[in-house]
């Protein structure tokens, strides 16, 4: 029994950490895209009102996306991406480009 | 008045095409995604159950992502990309080598 409730412990701990590690990355990846956004839109010289409106979304969203502070669906990344001029796999080759 | 009205018609009318639009476009890039996640999940000859463990996700719901029913947020993506060996820009170029 103290075996058993021991490994139970273990896998608590286990799964924890995985999560904790999960949004860690999460994250990371979510600022990474958002700055290479903004990079690529400001190079574009759009504002971000307008870039939002060509992508379909709120202002306040975009901005949202640019700061890292949302974990965007990759349909919403595509949409981004072509209003950029690009591709989906394009747009992650630069983000994975600028990746520290 | 009349012109003025008309005017918030179209513009109603607009929004609503573009509504549709996306909700197609995002419905295809999941069904081509999942597909594309299947086909390389196979060819690794790994199950479903086992991929969803890999990836950290339950088995039903990498089942709706293979199904192309869910529209996967940038992170799942990416930890399935990861779990095929893959980073996300080279994922997304396959789904996009693939798409009719």
């Amino acid at each position: 029994m103290g075996n058993r409730w021991e490994e139970v412990e273990r896998h608590k701990e286990e799964e924890t950490q995985r999560k904790a590690q999960d949004q860690q990355e999460a994250r990371e990846l979510a600022k990474n895209l958002g700055r290479t956004v903004k990079r690529l839109r400001t190079e574009k010289k759009v504002s971000q009102e307008e870039f939002a409106y060509i992508v379909g979304v709120h202002r306040t969203y975009m901005g949202l996306v640019e700061r890292g502070e949302h974990n965007v669906s990759v349909h919403t990344a595509r949409q981004i991406a072509k209003a950029l001029g690009l591709t989906l796999s394009t747009l992650f080759a630069r983000v994975e480009a600028e990746w520290e």
